[in-house]
């Protein structure tokens, strides 16, 4: 996502600028292939860990592989750009695969006269360099429905057929409300413009909260695309948007039936070992000058508190279904 | 307190720039007479803060009356400064009384040549119109200790003298690392100075935490200068601090004990009606953009989790001991 300035109006995320789909059956154009495609992300990033959590979800890490950015984004030519450093694990501060330094630069293979944002998730194209794709709710579904043969055994089905009316009117709400209305919060120019986003956050919140008081996932009794859209937005709640994004009428750890949610995913495979807490921080903090000025990354609070018992196993559910728990982390990938 | 911009150095505060003395005998050179000293403060100012409580408890709202400036300072010459404004209940822009519009008139008043910063709390001579103090701590004492027959009958004893040393030394603790140290935090240049202030922050709240986990005051079972002194800056922590100033380990609500002892005082006559937690918002976060340059309030928390229950007077005490609570607040100085 690319949300580092201050803009003159309300925050509106641009639309994808590649969306090239990427299916087992490449009826596309494109066929999902083991090792041709290379996925950019950002672990600081709430759109681009949507689509890391369903790769590792379906199993796909040996199909399409990971490259992570520096939650420091490095200024090039005025604009904050997404870049491959050696602190980061990244030799000589080039992804090793890609030999890229900046995300850019796959965009512009892709496109030389390429001039819009660039942001994370990115798929790349091994065999050429170019940007595939940048659209990070189709990358996701498609990785969760679309990959066919290279999904694991046992991999969970993440969009139920006859849950995805429920799933996506869900999402809407969601991503108007908390995924994009923390970014609305924080990078408001004015202050009716904070006050109406911040109201719209707790809002939706509460509504949430009663939701989830009795019922273990958002929709259906196993872990859907609703839980990993609204996860990764609950992830960053308390470390990032609570303060820096000023959405703090109360922390999530203060809603006991959402805050429990939480960390069960947390503690499932998949959402918790694929979160990093410091690259978040680091992240927004560094990066957001416009409403940290100092760059001073806040410390809090405690990561700990995400281990914590959550009891929610005693609303039945079964967060894989018919499916099993995905394996241990790939070495490499460890966060 | 004058800490709006970020200093190129660790914050320190300034010596008080006037610290005249007004007792009930007049041997410092001013003597405590009825109507004769007007308080100048601002409701965000904890280091105000401390001396309107100490005047409320021993009943001196006869003796010196309340001057309340816009929790927006003002730029003036460059400086921002402490203003009275119609908004805020000042017809015409000018305090009735003084007939100053800002406070550093009456530093003028006192010194023509004064450059130096000008801060609240501010004991001003209403024959004069001279500043006679801006010395919180001095002031606070000495309201609670040498205003003699001016106090109200059943005045409290905030500064028994078999208890000094112990507040003192407490009270040297509570100054570094929270009354000082969230300012150390919040203003700090570098990150190295941001991590150690906010270290000290935290330490010392698990520290009073344990301490007041089975005693309800800090020195002795009455309230002391001790609790005045630290219960400002922990009715400032949730809405300023934790966000404001990255003070976010653990929010005060996190420490039962802590925020069950700042709800008892909050609930005690002198404390909690007193506190305006809008001014405290919105002075904070309008006034310093140097960490906030968007000049955004931030909306929570809800502070009617102050009003809640404490269950504190199962650990003994009696706020007052021999004396009695102060009447209601006066018409005029309602928050």
């Amino acid at each position: 996502m690319r949300a580092n300035r201050i803009p003159t109006e309300e925050i509106r995320r641009e639309p994808a600028a590649f969306d090239d789909r990427v299916t087992a059956d490449g009826r596309f154009g494109r066929a999902a292939e083991p090792g041709r495609f290379r996925l950019v992300v950002s672990r600081a990033c709430p759109w681009a860990h949507r689509v890391v959590v369903t790769r590792r979800l379906m199993g796909l890490e040996g199909a399409v592989s990971l490259a992570v950015t520096d939650p420091r984004q490095e200024d090039i030519d005025g604009d904050p750009h997404w870049v491959f450093t050696e602190e980061t694990g990244s030799p000589g501060d080039r992804d090793p695969v890609l030999g890229i330094h900046a995300l850019r630069e796959a965009y512009l293979a892709r496109d030389p006269h390429y001039d819009g944002g660039v942001s994370v998730p990115g798929l790349v194209d091994v065999d050429n360099g170019h940007l595939v794709s940048n659209d990070y709710d189709r990358l996701s579904l498609d990785m969760a429905t679309e990959w066919g043969g290279l999904v694991r055994d046992g991999a969970p089905d993440l969009y139920p057929a006859p849950l995805r009316d429920e799933i996506e009117a869900l999402g809407a709400d969601v991503y108007r409300d908390l995924n994009n209305g923390v970014y609305r919060a924080g990078f408001a120019p004015d202050q009716a413009h904070y006050d109406a986003a911040v109201a719209g956050v707790f809002a939706r919140l509460d509504a949430l909260e009663e939701r989830l008081a009795a019922r273990r996932y958002l929709v259906g009794d196993t872990v859907t695309m609703a839980d990993i859209r609204l996860f990764t937005t609950l992830v960053r709640f308390d470390s990032v948007y609570h303060g820096h994004f000023k959405c703090n009428i109360r922390k999530l750890a203060e809603y006991p039936a959402l805050w429990a949610y939480a960390r069960d995913l947390f503690q499932t495979p998949g959402f918790g070992d694929t979160t990093d807490h410091d690259h978040i921080r680091i992240h927004y903090y560094y990066v957001h000058t416009g409403i940290n000025p100092t760059k001073i990354i806040a410390a809090g609070p405690d990561p700990r508190g995400w281990l914590t018992a959550h009891h929610r196993e005693e609303l039945g559910g079964s967060p894989f279904g018919a499916g099993t728990a995905p394996g241990p982390v790939p070495e490499g990938e460890r966060v």
